[in-house]
């Protein structure tokens, strides 16, 4: 995976709220080989690093080519990114497109403990 | 009925959401015989299985010639999908076209105990 | 004033939301005799009995020739509605045309003590 | 069926257009007895008189409690008008609201010869 | 098929169109066997017919269990709806919901020679 | 001022919301003199009287031609219309149209101790 | 009537457009005294002479207070545009807020002999 | 490249028109090595050809992973899909997500001579 | 930077709020040197003083040739406008065009101790 | 003026039309120091040059500083561009945002003699 940057929070001293959508992300179905779409809206309290968004645009480039199922792929970005920029809290929300005449959106939450 | 199917749930630690929309329903009125046209929203947080979408397909397609109330079908997806999934908790919305300029929408809610 | 029917909710064990809506109310204003218009959204969780649509299409139909001020038309056809399914709590909005460029919206609700 | 008015126009010697959008018509189906609602617009080019507003409203509340099909009232309401303010052209266009899933819209158009 | 139905128009003297929006039509695919949704729009310059908005209804209903593509079914909705009526124009879309991320709209066009 | 009236409150054992939206307020700027645009939305329970709303309309005309800022005529309309009709809790809302690309909101709250 | 303005158009060797809205317009209805809100939309193609628009605003707001039936105002407002700034052609359209329901656009053209 | 389908068009007597877009839509910039987003619109008049929707799919799929510019990829579509369906018109519109704020659409059209 | 200037609050006594929308803020990307732009939404409880709004508009002037991140221009709009006007709350929300495809939106709020 | 780039056409053979719009256009106004936002869309059939959208992104930023009046730098803008691309047609539209109330649109058109 391409390796997400961050640059150093200069107000930790407040709570505040970042919001990053990203309306182009692609993958391809493990199931079925075709593509798949949908917008990706990322939402965080920065603690001591914020996340640097050109390489957080990198990040989403490398599903274009995996395989990988709307669930799983959700909760991987929640990992990845709460891994690399250690928020006070994170909420990823994935939204795809149709398939079947059937839409799905998965929303996971990280708070730290 | 179609027999719904699950897949287990890789992320059973987090409480996350999934949210399943099928604007495509349909299935026929009991006292007139008509038609009845709706959008089914289906909403949970997965415990150890997640439904799996193109079997949720063939189960809603089940309803296509069946006579069946608002109220009646929207209860009784929640029970089959709570019984087949076993979820944390779980909101189904049936939301029906106009019948005499009237419009009705039902939500039903389970909460595991 | 018509009838209101009911029939047997079959989900009784289960708090659950019927949402009605009906944008063809119209009714006269007592003060200049000119016909008043409106949207109507009926919400309620039912205890044992449900509201029958067609007998509440013709119910909201006997206001079309009547003189009744927004206000007590809105709590008028909560009490109504309460009498005649005995909810375990509902919900009534009004929501009127333009009247001398003002609009008025009406909310009154009932919660079983 | 109630006098509509009309007042003289100042700019006879220019083509120009009134546009004028009832959205509050309501009428009753000779059919079912229920009555129908939709929204007309009157679209025309004055030649020595205009609608007086006030009298049209009025005009078009006699048709609440008149048993009358669409095309027949799009077409009444046209030559109506049309004797009453003799316009260089005039169209008339009623929209509708949907019965029984389906929604029509008239539209009768007449030009001085 | 379910019969049409026609009814006189008064107003043969004048062009007039009358458009007809069904947004609840259902079918289903020839070659996979699942549902197809769609809304047609009718419109039409009468001659000496109108449709009859009910048997309309019912005539699309006929369509629920046919296997159908969408070119096929939206000509022959067309010359079905020509001959029953014989107008001195119509024009038929059938716009259908996403199949595979992609949407198909179908219009066909008569004009009497 | 203009007075305004009230009439009495059939309903004061519930606890109901009276809503009242007028989107054709304007006053005068006190700094520069040119007219200032705005929506007025009111908002509130009422305890033994309800705000009259022909009077309430000329209540608002009264602004056309006074030199007003927006935190004071937001707050004096609250001021005067908890003195006239004694509510159980009032909101009111001025959203003001756009000044050198600027748009202002104030929002004001009553409730009775 | 506050003087309107122009500045030369240094592109008079092109026909081009200048399109104008103010959605701020507001004068004085003659019969009820009462005011009348709407929207005026000017479309012209300079030749010589271009409006200028802080002085139009000022032109617009001379309506304020004055008592003027819409089909004048729309009409004398092409009337006094097109002699200050001599277009080749010029469109006005006066869009106005709904009274007792109803609402009224007037549209007139001036194209130069 | 994917080879396009086509089946027989069973109405070649009268001019119908097929539209079909595909929003999901995707290319790599030759310049960036940056994937490309877009909505490709297709309207054509058939002739003796139709396009089947699933090799069409799969032709768009085709253009994922290859480096091809906005003017020459709508063009390229348009001259593939003549060549597979040989129309009597046709148009292609291809839509481009914002690159760097700046959004293209572009359209091409063919005309049988 | 510019001097943001205050009023005096009239209305002390009550806690009310104020929104100020800017959609048209623009500022200079420190790593690109190019422009960035957004909408600014300052929402306040005012304490003793209110920010006065000509002013305000020259401070956001101020950050047109500035180079400064979203996170950081955010930050300190909410620490300038605090130390101006000494709110009893304050939230700022920074709402920026995409960028490479990605939107972002900052929020900050402050509340006295 | 930044230097408008351009790159070969490679479909000389059909007219064909690429249209690009830029939202985050902004000048000063000459009159008060202040700036001005737009957007501007171009709209034109190549001939042997396409316009590159990278250098005409530096193109319409050369403007930011830049005192100019609506008119003047729309019909700049259309002169430029035709020079550098020598289309065989050519629209430029810029929509400003509202200054007092008002809001302006020029739209210029150039086709080749």
């Amino acid at each position: 995976m391409e390796r997400l940057e961050t640059f150093k929070n200069k107000y930790p001293d407040r709570d505040y709220t970042i919001t990053i959508v990203n309306p182009e992300y692609t993958s391809v179905c493990p199931m079925t080989g075709l593509p798949d779409y949908g917008t990706f809206t990322v939402n965080y309290v920065p603690d001591k690093k914020c996340l640097e968004l050109k390489a957080l645009k990198y990040y989403f480039l490398e599903f274009r080519d995996k395989g990988i199922f709307y669930e799983a792929v959700t909760n991987q970005i929640l990992d990845d990114l709460v891994e690399a920029c250690q928020p006070r809290s994170m909420e990823v929300v994935g939204a795809f497109t149709a398939r079947g005449g059937i839409t799905s959106t998965i929303k996971a939450v990280y708070k730290r403990a």
